[in-house]
């Protein structure tokens, strides 16, 4: 089976590119990745897959930083324009663009594979410094780009697709495809594992390109140490009054998002592990001489573990609360992004390794590394993990233009085939027919 | 009556330098006015007023500031040791040491003479620059000074007392004197009005040597924007923690009260006229490296009106509670001081200004001066006037050795018997019999 | 010379409401006033004015609160395709939009008259409830409206113009005409102060459509209380860096904002009057999870007399730079407006006074009323006050469709000939040859 | 050696409990143990050590926290009151309390024992629940306790000096003993290390009775995480002014101090490890109706490395300046301690590991734990392995009466001939002459 997967794997990479490259042209950010999803689901369906789709994939009630419904309904229509099956993008109605694709083949485990669809809220750069404006496939939608390699990695889940795909006789036990929307700002997991994403999974595995893996042929077979993250928008509203002739009729909004800034930043640190509190952005008042009536600011907390992060975030609700009271004004607080701590399973990195270095490509194989910030992937790997699977997060290494999330970002699609190929092995090896 | 008057203040004088040392060298600071309250009964008793002490002239329920029970106990021991009759200082358990004392003289208007009893919490100089050090009264209570004139005040309401009792077949209606403790703290007025000191008062007159009246013979009739206050003292509770090892098991009460300061100062400033806030002392915590349990801080408010201070008072209640809140702590606040703001009724102003002008001792007479402070007279006067009497506030000028709480404060005693004769003339104006 | 102004006036009345209507279809925002300037300039240097305009009038230097060369170049654009005559419009490149018109009258006192020529920054109603939309002269500039009925002050200064230069061989000494931009946001009368626009005035003028004086038939003859203020804009510029994996490294403009803002707002009360301080919005950080690298900040001072207005914003600046060094971060302080306290003359509130009691339309004539708030012209008077000149400010009466700065605002037309008038016959008399 | 030194740590059982019982009944706080230090000095002259003594071994201008001179002159008296040699205790002048006694046995290495001899600032209980007052030998000295166990360490000191001395002969190099004072509060190492207490030493050892070694027979072999720590007293001076009448003349140093500790609280954790921070105690003001001229808190740093450590001193220092800057007051900062911070070397665990194995007492001997606090030891330990030395901190389980700083804190008397046979033996095999 080595052989055919090696064999596919090499024969696939020119439309591995092509596949990038497209996905690349045309990114989507969190819950607007239409498009993205469509062709995804399409190639899937004729690959001879269940895809789930829409409500079947993602609980609405689940969802976290949702964009407004008009703001949907234009990205909706652009998907359109930009090659989507209309059919198929009316079934994601209200953002919800994750979807499940499961290959049945007899009984044996379920083995996940999970793949991210959205792109960065960033200004591509345009000038011939950078390949993909070069060679013509930079973004074609303003204020997005795929600056973190989520093209490579959809491209990578299609070729893993279509290769097991044609390994079904061999395989028993079920594949599960699942290709998630709203990984930046940890906002996808959550509503994905609410519409039982990962109900009845046994092994997860999923990975990243670049990162820790610095250059090509580096690979990380494990990763550890992802932070969980909670996301709040918090908005105050208060009373406007005339700044000189009344400020006491006023209720002061600024100030009050003011207090809570301080406040939230000297939440006590935590004897048992690392944590973090940020008020990002913050946005108050409506003129010089007017007692601020309404603020609006972004925040977040993280945890080296879930309840580190839940110590956080409980404590900065309180803080949020009482800073609305000092100033007597109302408080709605949204959660609009959230995800659990993770740590990869030994055995699931051990495959992992097993792999690798059965393929020539890798010239350097890590057992570990830190990753000491957030991924989504976390969250579905933790309740695999809660429910009695494992699971492991490899990172790729690559040769990057720039880092993530610069306008400049590039990677070296030479990393695609051999991407695919190990996570074929590995999935092929957990479902081998017996 | 005014020959009568004006004689029987000369021959007076030297009986008020008296009196007036004896009380300067057994000062005793608000609620533990025992001794003095009890000389000042025996004395008002002998001349055949009316005494009411004690629970008859203070309303337990509206004490502010109360020093402890054992502090108490030793107050009263002292002052039977300094020559107290016993069965009086009994009366006054758990510090009601005001005393109303009336002269019934037949149908007519009530005017009431207040004076205030207290003294203040200074150690007074003990050198001989210091004229009470030098001539031997200066203060034998610890911690304890007549700072403020107070001291001159009660052996002129001593003195008016008794040239009033003369005159009283030629007078109409009834003379009230009060004597209140705790004027430091704006403490006792409330108290006294709780116990009916001021029902049926259809004038009141009082006054202080001093202040705006800066010199021996200078006098104003009347004083006004007297400042409304509120006094609180909070105690937050919260829990103590190891700081180093487990930073998050702590309530920071220490937190929690300078977030208050901070946003207690932050109150908008009021459109409608002159508002303060103060929080003056701050105590907290235990250790270096211990989370800080306790929290204790004083703070006041004041405003220019009764309704300004309250709603400065109000917005206050909130942000103590929210910076509890904030931090996760207890809080426990107790009002241990408040009084009205005050306007002089010009009708009174009058009054004194035309018997000042028959009295030749005053060489400079004023009508008005702004007071820009707090004196705990006010209250007892906006009542009155809430009920449709008059009153007025006079300053006694006095050339002073040192300013008002210094601990080198002394005035001229020469200005006892024109004060006396002040007001005597004034009451026995108003209860004229026709 | 009473009747002829009384005939004058009425004459002119209905070229004062198409003056101030036509004002009122292109308004123009501080500093942009370049159509409304214009046309004032043409208007009187045909009638026989001297008119100094642009650098001439507006001292560059004392310039705050200016927009940025581009938005000015846009509205030099607008006004002339507006109608305003472009050589006119090029001499008040970059803002200088004010102009001082002077009628020499041979030997004796300067009378200046001041108009203030902006417009707010407010979209105007567009349905028929409001008479402006209804008779098809409300604005037709988006996003800029008359709401403060500057639009009449202008006509009445074109009306004043016009009677006065035909009164010119019974004048003696020097009638000056000044016509502010930028009265909203305190800015333009500092710069034109620096222009000399005073120098030389005995005796200024100057008045309002509303605020107190809340019916037509009112007039309120002097003003005080003017309230002085400082207008800063703050920017605070940090260094981003990711809130999760390095927060050590950012430097926290946001945080330095929250600690300006809310210690800003605790600056002592002053023992000697009103103070106020605002700061009304506040603007930081680029995303959630990105420690903010910068915020901006708009906030005002106010003092109830210029030397107060000056305690807070010296304290002010102490504690903006203060929060700055407390986060590291570098600050930049930008005076955008000020003007100092006012109170009007005795001596010009009599001769107003005795002027409107010969005009018959005045039902209800006040002596005098308390602003509690700022006007710009308090700066010009002020000034003329310190050099040893009087001056007063007046409350023209009308029955209001709305408050002052509500995008319903309309004014009683009805008010203008009489304001004409007033103004006319005050200049007249001071100005009268002997 | 091994038998000789284990019969001799059994002989000596009695006279160690005797030692730690008169050091028990005499405790002495830190730069304050002259009784200590000198009774330490006298028995290790006699021994035929060499011992340096105050001057030579603290070096003053690194000392932090020291006392008032009246203050160290008070328990210098004592001192000698209670049975110090006068001699010895006037060398110590200053309250340079520690000592350094050096064993030279000629060529070879250095091997430094660190014990620690200052007590707590505690109250002993008094009740016979509580072991040291049942069987009188509970403090005798007010407001101190030895409740740390130092009291057991210097016992073992003594016990091993006496042991090793006894085996001069068959060692080559040195043996170093450092008593040190100060070690509450990381006070006293940094002082011995400027005054060369830790110059050649090859090798050190140290170890503490009890924490996370909980139960007598238990035995950690090294101990790692010490914290650093930096440790401040605050001091804002600022302007006395009443709070009612003149408000704005007061410097606020109340108000600064709540600034500092709010943002103080806020500096941002750090991507690289755990790090502290804690306002302990605020003390500020002076009655309720003055704004507050003077603050004083007491705060600490803490790090997992000492560069973290530094990072919080740094931006501690530079928050607590601008907090005094913002409010206009004085600043002055006093560091009061400080350590490093530290981690065993795994050579000398194994080394404790094999000593610890050879001796029958110890039932469980685990190889490490971590610290998580602060251990002025780190301070030596972490010079002598910059120097390229070696060290390592064991833990000495006990049974307890109640926890460490508990003021009913007691050990069991029985570990102390095991630690004292470990610490020789582990000293003998590091000297011994081949």
């Amino acid at each position: 089976m080595r052989d055919k997967i090696q064999q596919a794997a090499q024969a696939l990479a020119p439309r591995l590119v092509a596949w990038r490259r497209d996905f690349h042209r045309y990114p989507e950010a969190g819950w607007t990745e239409f498009r993205t999803a469509a062709l995804v689901a399409a190639t899937l369906q004729r690959l001879g897959y269940t895809v789930k789709l829409g409500p079947a994939a993602v609980a609405a009630a689940d969802m976290m930083g949702v964009p407004a419904p008009q703001e949907l309904a234009a990205h909706m229509d652009r998907a359109v324009r930009q090659g989507a099956d209309p059919a198929l993008v009316a079934r994601m109605q209200g953002g919800l663009t994750g979807l499940v694709a499961d290959l049945p083949c007899g009984d044996g485990p379920t083995v996940a594979l999970r793949f991210d669809l959205d792109a960065n809220d960033i200004d591509e750069a345009e000038d011939d410094k950078h390949r993909p404006a070069r060679y013509g496939f930079a973004s074609q939608n303003a204020g997005a780009m795929h600056a973190c390699g989520h093209d490579g990695h959809i491209a990578m889940g299609l070729g893993v697709a279509e290769i097991l795909a044609g390994l079904r006789p061999g395989l028993a036990g079920t594949l599960r495809l699942i290709f998630q929307p709203g990984e930046e700002g940890s906002r996808g997991a959550r509503a994905m594992v609410g519409a039982s994403a990962v109900d009845g999974v046994d092994h997860i595995l999923g990975g990243h390109i670049g990162f820790q893996a610095t250059r090509t042929g580096q690979l990380i077979c494990a990763t550890g140490k992802f932070l969980a993250t909670t996301k709040y928008d918090v908005r105050y509203s208060g009373v406007p009054a005339h700044a000189g002739a009344a400020p006491e009729e006023g209720k002061n909004a600024l100030l009050a998002a003011a207090a809570a800034a301080l406040n939230l930043h000297a939440i006590a640190r935590h004897g048992q592990g690392a944590t973090r509190i940020t008020v990002g952005t913050l946005t108050a008042g409506q003129g010089r001489n007017i007692i601020p009536a309404t603020a609006r600011y972004k925040m977040e907390t993280r945890g080296e573990t879930s309840e580190l992060d839940e110590y956080m975030a409980a404590e900065a609700r309180r803080i949020i609360a009482a800073a609305a009271q000092m100033y007597g004004v109302a408080c709605e607080i949204t959660q609009v992004g959230g995800t659990k701590s993770g740590e990869s399973s030994p055995a699931m990195r051990d495959l992992v390794k097993s792999a690798a270095a059965a393929i020539g490509f890798f010239s350097q194989i890590d057992d570990y590394a830190s990753f000491g910030a957030t991924e989504d992937y976390s969250h579905f790997m933790s309740v695999v993990q809660q429910r009695g699977g494992s699971g492991t997060y490899f990172m790729l290494g690559s040769d990057l233009a720039a880092g993530h999330h610069s306008n400049y970002f590039d990677f070296d699609e030479a990393v695609l085939a051999p991407g695919v190929e190990l996570m074929a092995t590995c999935a092929a090896r957990l479902l081998k027919r017996k």
